[in-house]
């Protein structure tokens, strides 16, 4: 199971760009790479305010269009129409995905069950699917569960209608926080390093979350590598039991 | 979106050949069509009793396997061990499809997002998936609203997942219940007539199951004559608005 946003999708990228194109269209000149870092930060509040019960579910549709509504403003995109508004709240089912992706994918699809599991929202996951060219075995996401990662019931739920034990599954993240919290479940780790996911800035603005900070099961650079590494992985546990 | 058993796949073939096998490793000689249609038979009642509240919610994987578990004697399947009944149940994710379905789906994923909603709980219409190498945008199973179809609840649970409005969405069965409820949620409806789905008895043990009775929006022999049909619906009903 795969965590998205970051982890395998440039969101800093597609949600700049998205947002310099918008810019462009009611002529404003700002920084849209500090627009996206600003988009992406009221998403962890919000939903932690539904896991806490201090807000009622809503979707992660719903968690952006109510932080750009507040950014609009300060970007010069409040002169936006109502249908273009929606369209770039959409930005986020169209980001563009990581370069190894998609061929690691088709390799761990030959002998792996696949799915995201991500705060993204259904509809969300299949338009970067569709996006992408990606082949999901199923679509899992907190949706399912009606909290937020890291809350467990996102796992358990995700690994009941897999009807897998926790062991079975692979997490794989670029997160501490959601790693901590699979591995919580008893799931296996596998920890994928985007160093880039805030963008080229040095340090990143969230250093500890885009450092393997944990111990995590497998460790790689991309998915490629994490489809060999697998590899050994389960055969070295088939020698040992 | 569409029903999967008896509309996808040939669930008395494969049931039946299962049986057989069954019966074959233990000595048993019996009428492997009836028994295909006797565990099938169980699964409606059962579905009801959740539907209704008299039972708490179990998944098809389930009550597969409660319904073997009383059919095992009269077919001489007792002696069996639990891994083969566990096999044996597990039949029901491996089932072949019509051989229209492939091709089907390939031609109607061009244009459109595609699910399964099923009874079939979420592991099994991966099974499913992968068996018969469909390539779905989403899983959407009953599972997911903890009511069986024909409950409303599970269409408009599988509409609220791919944040579509009903009438944006088109059920695609063989059987009168499943459209008919379906329409009565808003959606379109789209007609396949499977009149093997029983096998190859005449008259088939549910007529009215296997019969067009209601007026679906489309009626098709198979998935690639649908998705022809499907061309001249959209193009029509563009032109008409």
């Amino acid at each position: 199971m795969f965590d998205v946003f970051g982890t395998l999708v440039d969101w800093h990228t597609g949600v700049r760009q998205a947002g310099e194109l918008a810019g462009r269209s009611v002529g404003s000149k700002q920084d849209w790479s500090q627009f996206a870092l600003d988009w992406r930060a009221g998403y962890g509040p919000a939903m932690t305010a539904v896991n806490d019960g201090r807000a009622s579910w809503q979707t992660i549709d719903g968690i952006h269009r109510a932080i750009l509504d507040e950014l609009l403003a300060g970007y010069g995109l409040e002169t936006l129409t109502e249908a273009d508004k929606q369209e770039l709240n959409k930005v986020w089912h169209r980001l563009p995905a990581w370069s190894d992706v998609g061929e690691g994918l088709d390799l761990l699809r030959q002998n792996h069950l696949l799915a995201p599991l991500s705060n993204g929202n259904v509809s969300l996951l299949i338009g970067l699917a569709r996006t992408n060219g990606w082949q999901w075995d199923c679509i899992l996401s907190s949706e399912l569960a009606g909290k937020y990662k890291p809350d467990p019931s996102v796992y358990r739920t995700a690994a009941r209608l897999l009807d897998l034990n926790s062991a079975e599954i692979m997490m794989v993240a670029a997160h501490v926080g959601d790693l901590r919290a699979a591995a919580a479940t008893g799931m296996i780790t596998g920890w994928i390093h985007r160093p880039l996911e805030f963008g080229p800035v040095t340090p990143p603005p969230k250093f500890d979350e885009v450092s393997p900070t944990i111990a995590a099961d497998l460790v790689a650079p991309d998915l490629i590598t994490l489809s060999r590494q697998l590899a050994d992985f389960n055969n070295r546990n088939i020698v040992d039991a």
